[in-house]
């Protein structure tokens, strides 16, 4: 087994995000879910955007975000996503690599264009998430990099990536080539709604030993394992993965890892400015930890630093120097 | 003379700023003049857009920040500018009329794209900005449409925009017809830039009586009257325009107006976090005062917090809401 290249290498979709503030009422106006994800089609996001504010572009994209969060700890990291060839898969590809992340995924010609995340973000700090996944669900198994992929020391992919065809045939392949040079297999389970549509992958995935490291917050761990009870829920799947890592916003985070259980307490943060990303940058600290061979509960405080971060201001891509904020934390 | 539409109608580039933040030692190694502007081809904006870090997309322009930060204040406005028919000139379109701002003027088919203005933030808050103007230079005079202009109280032009030719002849057009609506018109003379390049114009225009309202910082003011002496540049441009606004950053701004004159000290900010845009948002406070007919003083106080709420945060378009902070500071 050759030396890894990458601490991380990851499979996601290429979105930038375009965010506004909003007032609570204008979520029910446009009949929205507080908080939630919901994919939307070329007209309804037309519609959307018309009805939002004026914004700001900040690349985003779930697995994106978490390398963001791991460059910026010191991690080496190599991400793998579909952009078109317009001006936001400029700022996309700008932006991710010039975060110190390898990106080598060739620009699709043509539409559909680049993806894009509208997000309004209501007084209390909560997202609410409208995707237009454009080019970002063409990203084809056959550009697939299988020797990057080997070269990671974990191969992490994102839940939402699993819905459109041609990625999640990518993911397959990735998890086969990484497990094949005995690399690690990290998922985020991203959304309840992706579980809704593709548990039944996820639970066989998992029931076949093919996941290391599962992410989830508790309610999509209530939907993969179909309980309420959390204790329930982590007793039932925690047997299935090597390190099982559960968010709860605010109440915490969890891990069990082979029978070894730590909890923490979400880090505190002044104001919490915008939500996005908070799971993706918990998932941030927690695989820098787990790559430098850290204790459970040091890779959970490192999540929850990461994640507070990223919540005291807009955008889902780290601001403050991590690694210095670490250090402060943590010593 | 009709009841005007418009309390301000604009012409000004139409532009999508990139900002990012950056240790001053970038400065100096990209060969760039610390707090300029500076106007960049194509090759020269691409390189420095690999140098820079992680960036955010904020929409931009002098005079459209003016009027975004007029229109949070509640007046009425429009502005004329061109953007190109692509992606960063959705993002200019949507945001200025998301502000409330009416903006009609066509896209434009083909390259060159919209304008983006390369701006990096150093940890002072200083911002150094690199203009590729773009489609912005290619606002055409038979575009203008006069009975818009006629129908704004105030027709406000950036200075940046006299130096490409065509928004030139567009501007002067725009002077002639508000005059001969009975309007004002009022001048930022935007950079010392623009001063070295088209001084003659501008004291010609001055002379003629053509400004009625004309906005300088400190530099610009001894650029434009060849003195450094701040008193003496008072006493030689105040006679020349009925009223004449200076800034001068953090030592407060002064205003003549017909012989009267008023002070005000900079309104205190917390901390300084990017300074794009304050000039912009001091014209926008104390136009807003103009057109309410608000004493000298009051509408350098009007410019003082809106240029304050402007550096407390990144981005040239206000984030908080001024009418409530101008009620909290004035009554």
């Amino acid at each position: 087994m050759t030396e890894p290249r990458y601490d991380v290498i990851a499979i996601g979709n290429a979105i930038v995000d375009v965010m506004a503030p909003c007032e609570d009422s204008l979520i029910q106006e446009l009949g929205l879910t507080r908080g939630g994800m919901e994919l939307v089609d070329a007209d309804r996001a037309d519609a959307l955007y018309r009805a939002m504010g004026p914004a700001r572009e900040i690349s985003g994209g779930s697995a994106a975000n978490t390398l963001a969060g791991l460059s910026a700890l010191g991690a080496r990291c190599a991400f793998i996503g579909q952009v078109a060839d317009d001006q936001l898969g400029e700022v996309f590809a700008h932006d991710i690599r010039a975060s110190g992340i390898d990106f080598d995924t060739p620009s699709r010609p043509g539409q559909p264009p680049t993806a894009r995340c509208l997000i309004f973000v209501t007084p209390d700090g909560q997202r609410t998430m409208n995707t237009f996944l454009g080019a970002s669900q063409f990203l084809a198994q056959d550009r697939l990099d299988e020797d990057a992929v080997a070269g990671g020391s974990i191969l992490y992919l994102e839940g939402y990536l699993w819905d459109p065809e041609e990625p999640r045939a990518a993911m397959r392949r990735a998890i086969e080539a990484a497990r094949a040079a005995g690399r690690k297999v990290a998922f985020t389970l991203s959304d309840p709604f992706v579980i809704s549509r593709h548990g039944d992958d996820f639970r066989r995935l998992i029931d076949a030993g093919q996941i290391d490291i599962l992410f989830a917050n508790h309610l999509e761990l209530a939907a993969l394992t179909g309980t309420d009870d959390f204790q329930a829920g982590l007793d039932s799947l925690s047997p299935k993965v090597p390190v099982l890592v559960v968010t709860r916003g605010e109440h915490g985070a969890s891990a069990i890892a082979r029978g070894e259980r730590a909890d923490v307490a979400a880090e505190p943060v002044e104001r919490v400015i915008d939500t996005t990303g908070a799971g993706d940058l918990f998932a941030a600290g927690f695989l820098f930890g787990h790559v430098r061979g850290e204790s459970l509960e040091r890779c959970l405080r490192l999540g929850a630093i990461a994640a507070a971060e990223i919540i005291s201001h807009y955008g889902a891509r780290p601001e403050a120097d991590l690694q210095a904020l670490v250090a402060d934390k943590l010593g």
